[in-house]
């Protein structure tokens, strides 16, 4: 596996730079002047063979995708447009360079333009994706911001991920090994949201995260599931990569699905069919 | 390992957010508006166990300083200051919350502000750096920007990383395990340097890379070398993390060391002792 080769062949289809941009791969570092008037959002996420896929049931280049995705994803949860990506993968070195290369064309196909990035060895393959997005100065949309009252939405039905996961077939499958991000519904919803934030570790603990953040409580009414998931695949099951938001007034809109109300609550306890719902989900380090 | 205890401590210790952050660790993404006239500049960098440290020979504090280091070399290459920084960390399950929390101390004494990342587990310790950087906007210093005739300068003696790695003992073993970034130097050089670069490959690797992206080539006249270190060390030794630099005029500056000129050649050719050196060096996928 040739660096050199791997970065020529990335620089040529990394995209077109973004606006702004003076340098994209091949330099140092990149160089960005960012337009006025924005504000950048950033996250970072980490893919890892073993746990977050295999080899046995992903393609390298859907593992690739599914990298770019995860970092997508985050950005569509503040309301924001993705811009540019930089990438590290760290590959074994029984990979050949057409295996490298399978994974990184899968990161691209994700259409984010990739303006940097390292190249490593590690005993199994390890991604980092870190994604900028924009929105304009003051938009981006936080966790921090629902109040009690609130209505909660979720943008689809639940647990197809996790229901994928276990029985390796049918579209739930596909959900799981193929996730999209949300942003074209962010960006739609961004007006509307009091708060926001992707499902990636399952309805219970994100939601309990988004109450922590904003001092409330929340009391579910409602659970959207996905055809032939269980209850506990819609509550627990991570990897859905659907939007948590809420809202002042109730919204009527066709794939929002309404699932309760934001209620006073300094212990942040979110309520479902008369019971408290323990804040646990799919553990990223544990990848179960 | 908890996910929560660890962010809630970085959350405590991440250091106070630059300017311009409205949100830092613990939303899905850190939110930023950067004041206007600046220029960004973006690095990502992999520390890999066994690959870039052993922790037979380095603290896990030494290595997660190490981690941030790689970055903030790339930063000053550019003549940018680090604003902040995004850590992804992957962990093997053996590893306690302690070594953990050691490990990102390390990070964190490097002073940047650490704003987002993300933790997973992997059979070796895999880091990932992300700095973004700023310099005054149309600043920052590139590679591919130097002229036939401009002087090379290198910001210190050559081959202290090579010689450490081989010896491990003495001033060279300390400056492999801590490296060190020109951060300061490279403020002082940017109105001075018509192209710049850090090296971490090697001299005679990353100045082909400088020679190829100004579409030049370069005379080596001499040669400053690290005590006890060899010609070899020197010229394709890695991590030194020394400055390289081009300039019209010729400098006078403690510290720094002029190395040849620039010269034309269309196949960016480097000549050392009437040679042609090889682009060789320290190959981040190797660990060689």
């Amino acid at each position: 596996v040739s660096e050199q080769r791997i970065t020529e062949w990335l620089t040529a289809r990394a995209g077109r730079l973004p606006r702004g941009f003076r340098v994209g791969i091949g330099d140092d570092c990149a160089v960005y002047a960012p337009p006025p008037g924005q504000e950048l959002v950033f996250t970072t996420d980490m893919l890892v063979e073993d746990i977050h896929f295999t080899r046995a049931t992903s393609t390298l280049s859907e593992a690739g995708l599914r990298c770019l995705t995860r970092g997508v994803s985050d950005i569509a949860a503040m309301g924001a447009t993705p811009v540019f990506a930089l990438l590290s993968l760290a590959t074994p070195r029984s990979m050949t360079e057409a295996q490298v290369l399978s994974f990184l064309s899968g990161v691209l196909r994700g259409g984010v333009p990739l303006v940097g990035g390292d190249l490593s060895t590690a005993p199994v393959i390890t991604a980092d994706i870190t994604v900028c997005g924009a929105t304009p100065r003051g938009r981006a949309g936080l966790r921090s911001t629902a109040k009690a009252g609130d209505h909660i939405y979720v943008s689809g039905p639940l647990g197809a991920s996790a229901l994928g996961l276990r029985t390796k077939r049918g579209a739930a499958w596909q959900r799981h090994k193929n996730p999209r991000a949300r942003t074209d519904l962010a960006l739609r919803l961004r007006q509307h949201a009091t708060a926001a934030m992707d499902l990636s570790d399952g309805l219970a603990l994100d939601l309990s995260r988004l109450c922590l953040a904003s001092r409330v409580g929340a009391e579910l009414q409602a659970l959207p599931i996905f055809p032939g998931a269980s209850e506990s695949d819609a509550l627990f099951g991570g990897e859905d990569y659907e939007l948590l938001f809420t809202t002042r007034r109730p919204m009527q809109r066709a794939g929002l699905h309404w699932i309760g109300r934001m209620v006073n609550d300094c212990r942040s306890r979110i309520w479902w069919q008369g019971e408290e719902l323990p804040a646990k989900g799919w553990d990223h380090r544990s990848g179960t």
